[in-house]
Order: C-alpha cells, then structure tokens, then sequence
C-alpha cells in the first residue's frame, strides 16, 4: 500500500436509520487480497441513498454505514489476487459492490440475483467518504479519457437505465415513455434512449422538465400536471396512436406502476425500476392477457451491463445534467431530494 | 357446393346475455370468396363459451349467437378464392376465425392482436352447430391421419397453453408450474409441458386431480386444498429451492395470479392465460425489480403456434382426457363446469 | 379505374437475357381484385436487376420482362377486395411483390420465403415503367409527408440493409463493419446504422467513398485499396481490438465473404446480404467453432420490416446520395454499374 | 491436506507430440489458494484427445502433457479461498479448467471465449491420472446421486452437444438432423435432442448405428453409405419435406459441413461441433442468402450449460452407451478410435 494514503478520512456516517447522517473522520480501510481501494474523487447521490437512511425498504442495511454507492476514484492499493488492476487506474464502485461469481445466478451473469451479493453504501460501507474498498472482480473500469466528475452519476443511474431500457427489449426506430423522466434516472435514461435510436415520450411535471427532457432527446412530453387523460395523451404520442413499444417506471411514486399497461402497446413491455415504498404493481387480467403486454423488473446491471453504458459515456452520447457540492453539504442534498426538487442529479465532490 | 349440405341443421343458440343456450334448427350458411363451410363433427366446450353466455367480460359478442371455438371437421364448400384447401380435407375453427392479414399486428404474426380480428363463437358464430363458416387463411388444417374427436380440444385450448409455455420461454430441462393443472387446459399444458421435456409441477385440489396430473406428465404436485404454505411448497417441488422457471396460470379465480409472482425463481416468467371475470394482476414493485420477474398476459395462438400445436398431437404425444356428449346435451356441460366440477374437457358430438 | 389513366406507357423491356433493355411503349395493365394499379414516379436501380438482364443467378427471369423493383409512386387503381388503400394514397413496390400469405414461412411472417412469391421486375413486371401491379397486401404503404423521389432506394436497398442489421442482432453501442460501405447498399446500410446507434466501420476503396461513408455516419473507414493486413486493420478499429460484432456483407465479389470471419469478434455475426454470382461463403471449421461465430444469409425484408424501414425514412434518419436521370437513359446505369463506377444509388424518373 | 493422499500416481504421458502415451507413476501436485484436487475415478476418451497427442490442431498443447477432460472423481484437497465445496463432493473435470472471470466474454457467461482460458488435457494436465487440479470456480458440480462412471462422457461430450442444441435455436416439436448421431458426441446427442422433444433425424453408417440410434431416441435414419442422394433422403424425413430445423454436425470428417447448408430447412440453422483437422465450412452465398440460413460454430458449454446438462443426467434421461476399460489400456482406445471403429464412448477406469 502506497505511503500516500492517509490512515483518516473524512466520510458521511449513519449512526441509526432514520439519520441523520454525520460528516466525520474515520478509519481508511485496507484491500483484502480480492479487493481494491479507491481514492473516491466524486459520488452521485441517488434514492437508493436516502431509503438507506429511512429504512424503510424490506432490507436491512449495515449500521453504522457510509452510504454511496456512484463513487469515481482512483485505485490507491490492491490485493495480491488482482493482476488485471493497476495502481492509478480509474475505478469506479457499483451498488453491487461483490457477488460469489459461482452460483447458478452468478454463472448466467446476474450477477445483482445473486443471494450473497454485497451492495455498496448499503451492506458494506460506500462512496460517501474518500477511500472505499470494492472487490476487484466487480469494480467498474473506467477509461483514462472519462472525466471522474460526470461519469459518477452513470456508475448506478446510467447503468440501471441503460439496463432497463435492454430488457425491455425495445428496438432502435420504436417508441418508448420514460416515467419520471426529468429525475435523476429519467435525465440519464433520456439520453440513452436517443443514443440507442428510440422514440422518446418523456412523461414528468412541469416547464423545466419538459424543456431539460427536449434538450436531452425526447421528441415528445406529456405533463402529468397538465393532462386530463394521460392514457390518451401517451397514445397520442404515437405514430399510429397505438401506444409506446415500452415503458420505462424510473418514478418515485405508485400511480404510474398502475396506469403504464393502459397505454403500452399490444405486446408492449413496461419495466419497472423506481422503488417507490411500499407500491404494488397491477393491471387487469383481461386486458393484459388479450394485449399479450408484458411488466417486468429490472434491477441494476451486471459487470457486462455496466462495462456497455460506460463505453456510451466514452464515446461522448451520455451528457445529463448535475450538480456538485461538497460531501460535506449531503445532508441539503438530501432534504431537496425529499421535497422533490432535483432535477437531474447530484454529484458530491469528496474533497470538500 | 356439393347437393348433400341440407339447408337447415341443429345448433344452439344464445339468445339473450346471461343465456339459456336453445337447441334448435337454424339455416346453414354459404361460404363467401375467401371462407369455407365446414362440417363440424365435435366441438370441445371452454370456459369462454360460458363467459360469452354470462356476458360478463368487457366485450360484447354478437346476438343472437352460435358459441363454440374448438370445431373439427370436414371442409364441405369453399368460396373461388380458396385455393389451397380441399373439399373433404378435415379442418378446424379457433378463436381467431378471421383476421384483417395486413395491419402491423397481422404482419408481425400476431393475428389475435388484430383489431379486426373475428372470434369464433363470439363475434362471429361458431361450433355449436353442424355447419360452421371460417375464414380459410384461419382454418386450421388438420390431417387426416388425426382423430376428429380427440383433437377438439386442442383447437383452443391446446393451441393456447402451448403458446403460454412458448411465451413462458422456458427451455427444456427447466420447471414450470401449472396453476389449474387438472382443468381442460391445464390437463393440456401438462401434457405439452412434458412433450417440451419440462419438469412440472401442477398445482389443484384433490385426489382426482393429482392422479390425473401425474398420469399426464407432472413429476410433483402441489394440492392448494391442503398445502399449508402454497409458496414454500411449490419452491420445495424444484431442485435447487428457489422455484420454478415459469409459472402458467389457467386457473378461473384470483389468488394465483397475485400470488405467483412470491414462488416463481428470481428472472422467472408468470403468464397469465386464464381469464377470471374483473380479477387483477398483482406483485410489490420492490420484490418485482430486485428479483427481476416478468407478468406476461398471453393470449391464444397465431396461426403458426396453431400448426405447431397440432403437429404435436400429429406425433401422438397429446392425449388429454374429455368426455364426450351430444349438442343437445350443452347446457348441462355448462352447468358442471359453472360448479367447477369437470377434470379434463367436455367435447359435444353434434350428429346428437 | 380512374379515366385518367392511360392505355399505353413507356417502358424498359428485356426481351431476351443478356439484353439490351429496350425503351418502348407498352399497354397498361388492369389490377386483379387483390391488386393495386401504382402511377410509378420514381424506381431506383438495382444490382439484382442488372442481374436480371444478365441472367446469371440460378432462378429463371419472366421473358419479355420489365425490370425494377424500387418503385414510389401512387395509387391510381385497385381490386374490389382491396379495403385498406385508397386512389392516391402513395404506394412503393418492393421486390417481394406477393406472396401466398398461407404457408408455413407466410405464417411466421417470412414471406420472402415463400415458393409462391411473386419478384418485381424478376418473375412479375416491375417498376421500370409508368404504371405497374402489386398485390395490395404487400404494397409498401408510403406517409404522405414522404418524397418519392427520395425514398425509392429505400423500398429495396433500405429495407434490405435494415433486415440485415436487424439479423445480425447486433444492439446500440456495439460495432459492425459494412463492406462495400459505398455502394448504394452501403451507402444506406451506414445511415440504419447509424440511427440505430451502432459504432460503423466502413470498408470500401478510394477517398470519395471515405468521405462519403464519413458523412453519412461510419466513425472508421478501411481502405482495401490501400490497407496491407485488412483483417487487423479491421479489428484495431474497435476500442478493444477485438473486432466488430457484426459484419454486413454488401459488396459484389466474392473475397469478403470468405474474409470476413477472420475478424468478426468471437461470438459476432457475418450477414450475407449482397450476391456475386458463382460466390461462396467459406470459413475454417476450428476457427469457427472455438471462436463461435455465426455467418448467415439475409434475404429482403418482410412487410413488417419493410414499414420500419420507411418509419425511420419518415422521421427523417435516413439521407443517402443518389443521382437522378430520365428512365430513357436506364442502359447507362447500368453500363455505369457494371463498371464498378457509382457511388451511392441512381433514380430514374419514369416521367423522362 | 488428507493424509491419504499419495505423493505418487498412476498416469498416461504424452511426452512429444505423435505420441504414444506412456502409463507410468507421477508425482500427485497441490491445488492453489483457487483449487481443487481431485482423486478421477472414472474418465472419458475424446478425439479432442487423439488431437492432443498428434498436434494436428492449430493449437499448440503443454508437453509433457497429461491429457483427458471428462474426468469425474471425489474432491480430496482445497485451497484456502474454496468456501462453496466440501472434502468428499463429487467432481469433474472439464475441458475448460480454469478462466479469468473478469474478462469481457467471462462477464458474458462465455467463459469458452476466454483468452486465457486452461484447458484441461491440453494446456493444464487433465485427467488421464489419479488425481487431477481443477479451478474450484470451474470444476463441476456432480449430484451425490449420479453415477461416476456413467456421467464422465456427459463432462465434456454431453455439455458440448447439449450447448449446441441450444445454440441451433431448436424449438420443442421442431425437428434436427444429427451427423455423426452414431459416435460418441452423436449418441449423447440424440438422447439430449430427445429429452428436449425433437424430432432426431440421425444420420451415420451401418445397421448397429442405426439400431444405436434408433434405441437412443432417433425416429429417422439416413444411411450415408447406402443413400443415393443424402440432400433428398434427409428432406424426405420431415413431415412436410422442406428438411429440418437445424442441424448438429459432430461428424469427424469435413463432407458433411459443406452438405448441411443444401438440406436444412429455409430459416433453419447449421451447428458445427465436431472439429476434423484442416477442415472449412463452404456453402454457395446465394442460396443462403435466399433461404436465410444460419451457419455457427458452437465451442464446448460455460459453467451453467454444464449445470445444465448435468441436470439432465441426474433426471435419469441421459444414457448413452459406454464400454470401460482400464487407464493403462488407453492407447488401444486411441487405435479403435483412429479406426473410426467406435460406437458410442469409452471411459476409462483409473484404478487399472
């Protein structure tokens, strides 16, 4: 381990859920020999982060805990099993932080169904603090050419997005409606839609997310604040008023997870990825068995997934819109969350 | 058409919603350019025929109506268009009596998506009587090496849980439960599920049914009358514990169809197939999203799974129990299956 | 039929194989009751139907024959059955000119396999006169707001271009290289390509052609001209050097067809689109097979892929250079085409 | 380690390429930190093997080289990073023994594609000894309920016809031609295309391969040497003659790789397994390319195609015939197998 590296650091604790979180000195950690440390230089900040603080999804996290789980970094040291790593590289940690690589989930590369799994900033500490440790296998390699800053919002929002809109089977030249797409997840899936030559209809609330939805490639809005029948006006949306070949849920309450089977198109996919608390999804039996309409889940991607939405990112098609503040301010960045005014996404820069 | 086709025959007819069913003499009809007339000769009963008796599906059907869409028999006319049928060739009538051949459903092979599509039975008159009119780009062609009687029921049912288990995508070696696998299409989906060289597991209640289940191919049995925890016991009926691959659900009430998705393996399939009246489909988007699970609605077969379903019986590997009545006799099927009573499919001889 | 059509027209007639075509008046057909009668406007030319003069691929040509099959125009008359189309509406004729719509490929929406289908300008007359036949149920259905100039390279060389790229599989963000990239295929191949979010590199001979296929999209271009080791060069154009994952063949002789496993990425697939006569596909059997590759011939598209085809034509993606001159002077495209000598794709204009 | 493990063993060397193997004691080795040792009990013969000793393959093998990949023993020893295996667990050896896991095709589950992969009985000793190292990651994992001896020929030619099964894309109820169905990759062949429904053409030699086939599960034959015209008798085996969906080529001699393409069904998919030294697949592009055919390579299966197909085995529906000899006959089993003189498989046993 390099002498560089300091023996505190400063992190984001939470002591116990429900918060608040506490910026303070900790401990830095040392790689176990499958493992790698990363000097952590931005994070992004993701829902996924505040229902760690909440508790209040049906899975317990590690307390106390750093949350974090979009940390772009350097890798700062590495164990002695790790040969395809070097000190230096760009690395990035994941929300699947590790997985066993050997059970029949992990042998079909998903590897995020795998039962023991460590997830970042949730399970194991994250990337609210300077110096992380994530397992080599699944640390995310970032080119040299990437800027830290921006791409940390891809490491969990763009590969989630970049995944879902992959299951959902959608075919570049078909349509696709993006739920909640001025969000942080929305903003990113926007411009993975375009880059994979989608038809986007962005459905969110209000002018900033319509114009921000335009800029980012959605050839149409619909605005739920706005429309007398959302339905219809999705329907609309489309060439033949059929309806979009997909539907993407990236919002963050349960209305939508209701009402996408209404206005997907016969033999449509609507995929769910928003982890509203405590929602259910439902649709009638009759109308879906004779519109054959498929609703699945999607989860993050795997090592594969997230090695492809880096490589967009790469070439130059993934620019969604953040903000940077320093780790120090994460609790603001928080309470904005909760009040539901952040349009696109957050990034803390660890140095302040 | 050939001097033999009398001009009256015997049918029953619906006609007022909510029934009775009247046996009766009614008019045989002349095929039109692109249809032939077909001498049924037996015609299995559905569940369908009943809800287009009850009139309690959100679709009208035509009044007054001749039910019945499983029809086997003899093409005894045909219109100038139809070139490659011949009289005396047998021939089967499905749902999907006729389609419009060219909107974007039809060209895609999806003909029940079609929205000009005519439904045998419903919108259109059907089996239930001795001369029946069907579109020939639908009739199913049925070789002459077939029994016109064992195969009636596979010309709704079994086309439609085969296309299920197709729609399932589950590979061969891989398990499936079959929710109802003792009813008319569960006992078909045991038996196509064990053609596809898959590991069953059929789930129903009672004695009867399991025997019954067993004889046609399920390795396990899971009975809902009994079984203490439905869940755990259907994830016990797999090798590995963690459930099956698919689910198919062919049951006529509720529960399964919320409760599948707790049973079937993590990036497992659930396809709703059955139609209970006004029930929901329903799953926790949380458990939905980090199990990865897809809710299918798959409807009956297009005229390619048609072929292929029949093909299988061709082969000798489809032999579903049915008991076999007169015409005459169709209100009292209706009325034992209105009880839930009948292990298997009733099939009706219309020279009775 | 409207009394503004007239009894004669100018046509291209083959009266005997090897030519010459022959600028002369012929008789206007009368359409079938399935048939349409379009006033072709435009048709751009083909390889296949210098092919045709030619006579030298193994399927017999009608003699005397018109040739063409890119044909945009409009509607002037129509069959009784025909229920969907209206005089005026703009119509394209694809090489798929009917097919029987019954079989077993029809069934499965691959009507360019069926025995019974009728070929433009091949074993039916085609578009290289004013007014010419399709069936209606495979007439290409043109959106008015499109230009017919424009998009008749579309009705064959898009749509066959788009079908390949859809058959190889791959998906946004991955790699394919398109050999021939200049030509008028591949002049179209690279614009699909491009708009369905694919990394393109283009090979092909010669600066006008590099620059050619450069504005159209392809990020890479390799020069066969001028390249010494084309396999590497090929695959250092990928960011891991590990080739593409797909290939298009599109060029006219027979070299890259045997050349392109040697640098398709391990799992990717080679597309056999264009057709040199007397050519083999060819491939060392352990390379092949430890390197899992797939070679594959795509035929034309369906009327499923041929609407998307247009969809993307529509909404403005797809831009590729052709020149336009009288259908009097059809002898010299062809001379031109046989020489090796166009970039991009001819039109002619029937009114000329 | 136990202390009943020996430091000496028996083992057959190849000491130069050409061979001959020589039977003698050699030193027991130690797994690694990542490994497995495991005490072979039974072991199949391959001609990977018979490739291994001549070095006809462009491939070059370790020397001296212990060969053998269908190993399946008891695990003896582990290193100190094996958590998921026990002392006493059945195990096998594959031909992939060890791979990176972090690579882009490791990251896909194709582990095959490995660059740096260890293949066992080639560039890692295999298990023509006693006692064999295996990567734990990749050993595979045999129920305590099969049998040893029986299932060693399923550890590498089993997985691998089952792969290409898979790989063909055959449905259930669709048919598939097997070259070579008589050897021993054939034999397995046909009881895995039967397990997963198909409908088994086999083509070979002579009436005990017919009669082999024939108990295996194949319900066509065609006789390559008494068959007139193989490209018709092959057709004529399918119920509508248009010939078989796919075809599993594991023939050892190069005809039949270029014959496939003429007689598969339009649509249908050619699979190449076996791999006769300095052999090329060819097929004349334009026919492929008017029928749509597929032609793949497919290479050996990943860790969960072996899971796979071990399932399989352990259902009971896997039992191909085998004759067992001792280890120290070995060289005779390579001399029948030069011969071409072998039904089925020979496994050796390594106690003689």
């Amino acid at each position: 381990m390099s002498q560089d590296i300091p023996k505190e650091q400063w992190a984001q604790v939470i002591h116990k859920t429900g918060g608040p979180v506490e910026y303070k000195k900790i401990p830095v950690q040392k790689p176990g020999p499958d493992e790698v440390l990363i000097n952590i230089k931005y994070s992004g900040v993701c829902h996924t982060d505040l229902h760690a603080v909440n508790g209040d999804w049906p899975l317990a996290t590690k307390l106390p805990l750093v949350g974090g789980h979009e940390g772009a970094g350097v890798v700062v040291a590495k164990g002695d099993l790790v040969t395809d790593i070097e000190i230096g590289d760009y690395g990035g940690v994941k929300w699947i932080n590790g997985s066993c690589l050997q059970c029949s989930f992990c042998q079909q590369a998903d590897e995020p169904l795998c039962s023991q799994a460590l997830l970042s900033g949730y399970t194991v500490d994250g990337t609210f603090q300077q110096y992380c440790i994530a397992k080599a296998a699944h640390m995310a390699r970032i080119p040299k050419e990437c800027d830290l800053e921006a791409i940390a919002p891809v490491l969990c929002a763009g590969i989630t997005v970049y995944k879902g809109l992959k299951e959902s089977g959608v075919r570049p030249g078909q349509s696709v409606a993006i739920v909640g797409a001025g969000g942080g997840l929305g903003s990113l899936a926007c411009q993975y839609a375009k880059a994979m030559g989608l038809d986007i209809i962005a459905i969110d609330g209000g002018d900033e997310k319509r114009d921000m939805t335009k800029k980012l490639g959605a050839q149409h809005f619909v605005d739920f604040t706005k429309s007398k029948n959302i339905v219809n006006d999705v329907k609309a949306a489309t060439e033949d008023g059929l309806g979009p070949h997909a539907v993407i849920l990236v919002a963050v309450n349960e209305k939508p997870f209701q009402q996408a089977a209404e206005y997907v198109r016969p033999r449509g996919t609507v995929v769910a990825i928003g982890l509203p608390a405590g929602a259910y999804l439902r649709a009638p039996v009759f109308e879906s068995v004779i519109k054959m309409i498929t609703i699945k889940g999607s989860y993050v991607g795997n090592r594969k997934d997230s090695a492809e939405a880096i490589e967009f990112f790469r070439r130059g098609l993934i620019k969604a819109p953040y903000k940077t503040c320093g780790l120090s301010e994460l609790q603001k960045v928080y309470d904005l969350m909760h009040e539901g005014k952040i349009a696109g996404r957050y990034v803390v820069d660890t140095s302040k």
